[in-house]
C-alpha cells in the first residue's frame, strides 16, 4: 500500500505487504469487558464487521447495541456462535476464565485466526505485577488448547479507557503482534492498522510472549506516576 | 509530576523535579562489552565523569582510551575500583557472568546506587527468547546478592549499534526505570535525560523487573523483520 516513494513520510513499517482484511469478519470474545468493548468499537468505526461474544447471548446483544448508540451494525452472541461465525477471534476475557472458554470453543475456533490480547496479571498493595502461567503465557496457553487455530497475540497494551473514549479520534500507538505463522500475524496487523493512529510491528514467535503480556504491569506503574493512559512505540520502524 | 498547565507542551516527564546528576560519577562494569561501552560513551559525551570496569584493568583502560579518541577522559579500572570510586554502577555484564561479578563486589557496592541492564536471553535457530532467573529477573538476582546497594532497573532497550555510532547525535528513545526507591530512580532517571534524545521514564518495581529485560528479544524480532535499531517511547508521558 505505501510505495518506496513515500517511504520519507514515516509509512506503517509493513504496509506494503498486509493483506486487505477489511471483509473479514472479528469476533471478540468477552466482548462485554471493557477491554473486548473498546475494541469492537473502534473496529467498527473503522468499517469492520464486529461480533460480540459473551456466555450470555443476551449481555452480548445489549453491549453490542449499545457500541455507537447502536449505529454500527454491531451484533451480540453467545460464544460459540460468535467462534463460529468469525474470520477472526479476538479473545479479551479475564485471565480466569482463559483456559475454560478455549477449551470450550476448541471445534468452533478450529482454522480461525485466534488473537489473544490477555494479560496474566496479579494485584497487591503494590500495585500490579505479571503472573506466569504455566504454558509460559496467556497466548502459549492459548496455542496449547486450540491446536487446530492459527494463534496469534496482539492489543496488549491499549488503554481501555481510551478505546471506549468515543471523543477520541485517534489512538497513537503500536500494537505489538506476535504468532508463528507470517500470514496470521500479517492479517492481524493489518487488522490493527485499520483503527486511526495505530501500527501493527511483528514483534516475534508466541514463546515471547510473555513478557509483552507482562509489560502491561509496568504501564500501570507508568499510569499511576504519571496521570497517563501509557502506550507503546516502536522507533525506528 | 506534571501540572495540567503544562501538559500541553509534552515536557519531559520527570525533568522538573529530577535531581542535578552532572557531578556524579558513574562507572560502568562490563564497560568493554558493545553495551557498555557504547553508554559509557554516550554518557561521558553528556559531560559525565565516566569509569570503565573490566576483570582486566589494562583492557578497561585500553577500551577507555579509545572512546572519543582519548578526548572524552573516561578512565578505565578494575571492577573493584570502579565500584569504589564510582556514585553509580552500571551493570552491562553478560549474563553468564552476572551472578559471580556482583558477588564479588558486594562490599565495594554498599551504599551505591546500582543499575542492573542486563538482559537474561537465550539465542537458537529460531532467534532470541526470554530466559527466567530463579529470582525472577537479573535486577532481582542484583538485589538479592546486594542487599546493601541500591539497586535499580534501567537502560534495557538501547540499541548497542546506535549507542556506539559517534557520528549519531541523538538517541530518540525511552529508558524504562524500575526500583523500589524513588530517590534512587530518580537519579537514574536523571542520568538517562543526559543523553540528547532520552527520556528517563519510571516503569515500576523490580518484581516487575523481568518482562522489561525479556522484552529485548522482541526488539531483535523487530529488528530482524524490519531491519531496525528497535527502541522503545512510551505515549502520553
Amino acid at each position: 500500500m505505501t510505495s518506496l516513494d513515500s517511504a520519507t513520510n514515516a509509512p506503517k513499517p509493513s504496509a506494503r505487504e498486509l493483506p486487505d482484511v477489511s471483509q473479514l469478519v472479528v469476533g471478540v470474545l468477552g466482548g462485554t469487558g471493557d477491554q473486548g468493548r473498546g475494541l469492537a468499537l473502534r473496529l467498527a468505526r473503522a468499517g469492520q464487521q464486529v461480533i460480540i461474544g459473551s456466555r450470555d447471548a443476551a449481555r452480548a446483544e445489549a453491549s453490542a447495541a449499545e457500541l455507537g448508540d447502536g449505529a454500527l451494525g454491531v451484533r451480540g452472541a453467545d460464544n460459540a456462535t460468535v467462534a463460529r461465525e468469525s474470520d477472526v477471534v479476538i479473545v479479551a476475557v479475564p485471565w480466569d476464565g482463559h483456559a475454560a472458554t478455549l477449551s470450550a470453543l476448541r471445534e468452533e475456533l478450529a482454522g480461525k485466526i485466534v488473537v489473544d490480547c490477555v494479560n496474566p496479571l496479579g494485584f497487591d498493595k503494590q500495585g500490579a505485577y505479571a503472573l506466569k502461567p504455566e504454558e509460559g503465557s496467556a497466548a502459549q496457553q492459548a496455542a496449547a488448547l486450540l491446536p487446530d487455530s492459527r494463534v496469534t497475540a496482539a492489543f496488549h497494551h491499549l488503554s481501555a479507557v481510551l478505546l471506549q473514549d468515543e471523543s477520541v479520534e485517534r489512538i497513537d500507538t503500536d500494537v505489538l503482534v506476535l504468532g508463528e505463522e507470517r500470514a496470521a500475524t500479517d492479517i492481524v496487523q493489518a487488522l490493527a492498522e485499520r483503527i486511526p493512529g495505530m501500527r501493527g510491528v511483528f514483534a516475534g514467535r508466541l514463546r515471547n510472549a510473555h513478557q509483552v503480556e507482562g509489560l502491561v504491569a509496568n504501564l500501570i506503574s507508568v499510569n499511576r506516576r504519571y496521570k497517563a493512559h501509557a502506550g507503546l512505540r516502536i522507533t525506528d520502524v
